[in-house]
């Protein structure tokens, strides 16, 4: 069904389209009887205003910003030379813009907005749930970017299902005889990804018939260090080992937090997948250079990164599209973990 | 000694900011008697041109932009977080522009600083001693990081020596009683820091005595792969292995290289460094989790990256400042390689 723009409601409702826009925002300058008028037209032709009423403010600078949170995370590299290419390939310019750990980066981009008068903006890493309610504030079409989160169902999203794909690699490690699965956490407070890899590990554990120890949870303990970190990963490896607690195997969840967990244990004397199995998540380059290779669950990151832009610049010329693009991950077998006999 | 502005050097001949401007530029438009006036004055007074003239078209954007060649590279991963950080700690915004490695960086900064109205520019990477003519066209200042080409004086750079650090590597190698020691190289034609890394390892060969023979140097064959990566270095130990070339150390000219270089010994069952030596170059973080940890010759990456965006401030405020500002490297090492008895 075709959909129906701005200016075509306005007229309709024989209304200016800021009054429209008005109407939508819950803007208090409006008279209940035209904002009733606005949102019964809007309803019956369908339109969909969250995404057209951001064009509205749409101005002639053609720019689109990426923000991102963990620059340094090797994860989001490859991704940000794809966003680069595709935005350039579409004659707009791009703006990459490193959110602190501690910053709000619906702030940020609320910020932005106004300074670049951008066209659209990718979240990439970070974003939470709670941010939900914030995000309605941007007046522009944006695109959450690998954090798949449930932000309601218009909200435009790009991303592997993380629950599901960190379920699926607890159980191959439940597969190969693990029973003591140690993981690697994000923080206790996590609402973001972190959160969603623990509940996948809690689920295939309980599924199968599996305990769930909480104790050989180890979570990152200060929010606002780099919790994906090789750093942190051997951090939390290395306070697992003090700790005394038996396990057969680490699931970090990030590959990059895996290689600290292995560098830890060789520091320690241990060999992997001898004596202790680990695994990961993200598929990252290194992890496949590493040695033993990681065992991995690969995101499709570059035809994560297209589909981000291809989705914004769809927001941004008002196309009806899915809204939610959820990916395969891959689980990659390295050399890192072993069967149990 | 004080600097005398733009203003007051047009003040001083009589003439328009703009007229001493096409004087400096070389424009044609400007008699010969009044270009001669304005050369005159300039000297008389030691006006420094190259920076101020690019003032001259500052604009109120208070945007600057940092032009990375090799975004994926992760040795500017944490360069790109302290750019972002120290320039938005100056209240200015930051425009992260990737250049593709076909693409000419001043090209892209010129049609840059026209979309943009920057008031300066980083070039991260990538650029070569022969692009300096173009470099002139520029009417903003721009400092060159981590790239130490002999630009002439004016030119602003920030950077380790990288001809003295790659020597003192090869020197610590021979000290280690290695004599063939294999080069993984940029391309024949390179003339950026891959160049300079190359003499150093030759400098180091002939003033220590030893042979350097150009069979032990495995150059990258084709311009436009990712010359510092994993991969190139995975792929130019496996050619030089099927060589069948002897040698007892691997120097790769990055440490992402000597990684993939460990990995393509592995692969062919060989051990690090029991077997061969293996030694990169820049200490990523990386080296010292990779197992063996890679010896390396690390750059302060970070205090090169503040001293970038405090030395483009100062020319953006038109202080007269130090334009060349080299760093030490520090010569770290790791267990990937060993001395021979």
């Amino acid at each position: 069904m075709e959909q129906i723009t701005i200016k075509e409601v306005a007229k309709l409702c024989g209304v200016g389209v800021s009054t429209v826009s008005r109407a939508i925002n819950n803007h208090p300058d409006i008279n209940d009887a035209t904002k009733q008028l606005v949102m019964e037209t809007i309803r019956k032709y369908n339109y969909v205003p969250n995404n057209s009423a951001r064009n509205l403010k749409r101005s002639d600078s053609h720019t689109v910003a990426v923000l991102i949170k963990g620059i340094t995370n090797p994860f989001f590299s490859a991704m940000i030379q794809v966003f680069e290419r595709e935005v350039s390939g579409r004659k707009y310019s791009f703006v990459l813009q490193h959110v602190e750990e501690f910053e709000d980066e619906v702030d940020v981009a609320l910020r932005l907005e106004k300074e670049k008068r951008l066209k659209g903006i990718v979240f990439l890493g970070g974003l939470s749930s709670r941010t939900e309610q914030k995000l309605q504030q941007l007046t522009v079409p944006y695109v959450i970017s690998t954090v798949d989160s449930d932000y309601g169902g218009e909200t435009a999203m790009v991303a592997v299902d993380n629950e599901r794909e960190s379920k699926r690699m607890v159980e191959y490690l439940i597969s190969c005889g693990h029973e003591k699965i140690a993981l690697l956490a994000s923080t206790k407070d996590d609402a973001s990804i972190g959160m969603l890899r623990h509940s996948g590990y809690r689920a295939a554990l309980e599924q199968g018939g599996r305990k769930y120890d909480e104790e050989l949870v180890m979570w990152t303990e200060a929010a606002g260090k780099e919790i994906y970190s090789m750093e942190n990963g051997y951090a939390l490896t290395k306070k697992l080992l003090d700790s005394g607690k038996e396990f057969t195997c680490i699931y970090a969840i990030s590959d990059s937090m895996a290689i600290g967990a292995c560098k830890a244990l060789f520091d320690a004397g241990k060999r992997v997948p001898e004596d202790y199995s680990v695994a990961g998540f993200d598929g990252l380059e290194l992890a496949a250079y590493y040695e033993p290779s990681i065992t991995t669950m690969r995101q499709p990151r570059r035809e994560m990164a297209e589909a981000s832009i291809g989705l914004l610049f769809d927001l941004i010329e008002e196309k009806e599209v899915e809204r939610r693009r959820i990916f395969e991950a891959e689980l990659v077998e390295g050399r890192s973990t072993k069967r149990l006999a």
